[in-house]
């Protein structure tokens, strides 16, 4: 005969608090994220991005069973908890079976680092920024620069489109493009492009294109606000007379030619 | 003081019979296409390819007053329907007004056409299938080849998310890769590449990676199935050590590297 109390009991022992709980869904708000400090990475590889890079940061995993097999958590930060509760907690329609809470990484504060700079303005799916941050990983990138009116990278969604490639990312915000573009110039990265689905000097030629400088990827719907003084446009030109790619798909190609540049020196 | 009936009569004058209503919603399955012969494309710009390139094709047209405006539609094909009535309809969380009835084109009979074939083995997701078609199409590509084991290319999804670029391409269906791969030698294609997302030559110097070739997209979970004798794997090299490029973002690269290649000529 079975005991349904003591079976309750063992499913939430060492599970999430109240508090936990209540922050755990507080994080999918804007406002919840900014009260505490914290967002949520959710996902088997999200959250071993998370730990590999950055893992001072994690408060507490809520995770079950079939998840915590398949990663390496230390003990402290385990909350074990059933499909069901973490079914109730996730954004997603098939759960991973994992959420982590971590400390929002703070802006970086030393020199900029790496051959070029990724930079957003007006992008605003989190989807797409996600893909694209992905992708800016695995080319080696090393510092994501956004304004203020672009998708937060650290909103539930984007760190789960990205995998939590973020967390491998420095980051720096700017109130405007320009302010951007100062920053950039006093730090040695001069050059200034933007990716213009529709005019400029073809990327494949564009000299300069990933040497000390800072690439701008526009928003899905009206590209980027206005342009600082100086700003090369680049495009990918595209003979069909179709339509122009998306924002992920240009920022793929664009990220991938920064590869074929490397590899042909 | 409003007349309801006479009101009710002038929103459904010159609308969808009982039976165009039924090929409507019988088309969002297999089985409904395979029985007709036809297929749906929703979306303006969709519904403007299949007009531009297969008007002959066009059943009937469902469309609202709204979308109506942004469409130049024969008068013969018009069916008139209230937003309601094409929300019922449409496959899409925010339709567009507009979804047509077109007969599936035949496959291609004639010579092969195009620099290289674009193909497809274990595909299955009609999104991506849709993003690279559409890719396809702006980097001017000709000829789509697939086999049984790859999503249908006229299923609803793939049409809307191709913005109905097949319809501007020729289309050709195999049993098997082996029997393409013969297929396009027989017809002057002899190089036959896979794109892997593990090993092989750098697509960005591959020799005659896009002349007189098969280019092959496999599947987003497992590739594709077993590869021809002779076949050449391509990568796309990736030096950040983090993942590959999910399937429609490697052939967006691919792709435009052919617009690249070209461009150097």
């Amino acid at each position: 005969m079975a005991f349904p109390d003591a079976a309750s009991e063992e499913v939430s022992a060492g599970g999430l608090t109240r508090r936990e709980r209540s922050l755990l869904l507080a994080l999918t708000t804007r406002g919840g994220r900014k009260r505490s400090g914290c967002c949520r990475c959710e996902g088997v590889r999200a959250v071993r991005e998370l730990l590999a890079h950055r893992p001072e940061l994690v408060k507490f995993v809520a995770v079950t069973d079939r998840a915590l097999a398949q990663l390496e958590l230390p003990a402290p930060v385990i909350r074990h908890v059933s499909e069901e509760e973490l079914a109730r907690c996730s954004e997603t329609v098939s759960p991973q079976g994992v959420i982590a809470v971590a400390a929002i990484p703070s802006e970086a504060s030393g020199e900029p680092e790496g051959e070029f700079i990724l930079a957003f303005d007006q992008l605003n799916d989190p989807g797409n920024f996600g893909t694209i941050v992905r992708t800016f990983r695995a080319v080696g990138g090393r510092e994501l620069w956004y304004t203020k009116g672009s998708v937060d990278p650290w909103c539930d969604k984007a760190v789960r489109s990205g995998m939590g490639a973020q967390f491998a990312l420095s980051t720096r915000r700017f109130d405007n493009l320009l302010s951007m573009q100062r920053f950039g110039a006093e730090h040695g990265y001069e050059r200034f492009f933007y990716a213009d689905p529709h005019e400029g000097e073809t990327c494949f030629t564009a000299e300069g294109l990933f040497d000390r400088s800072i690439l701008l990827i526009g928003g899905e719907a009206n590209g980027a606000g206005e342009l600082p003084p100086g700003t090369r446009r680049v495009i990918i030109p595209m003979p069909g007379n179709f339509e122009s790619l998306n924002a992920a798909q240009a920022a793929t190609v664009l990220l991938v030619e920064s590869v074929r540049r490397r590899s042909m020196k």
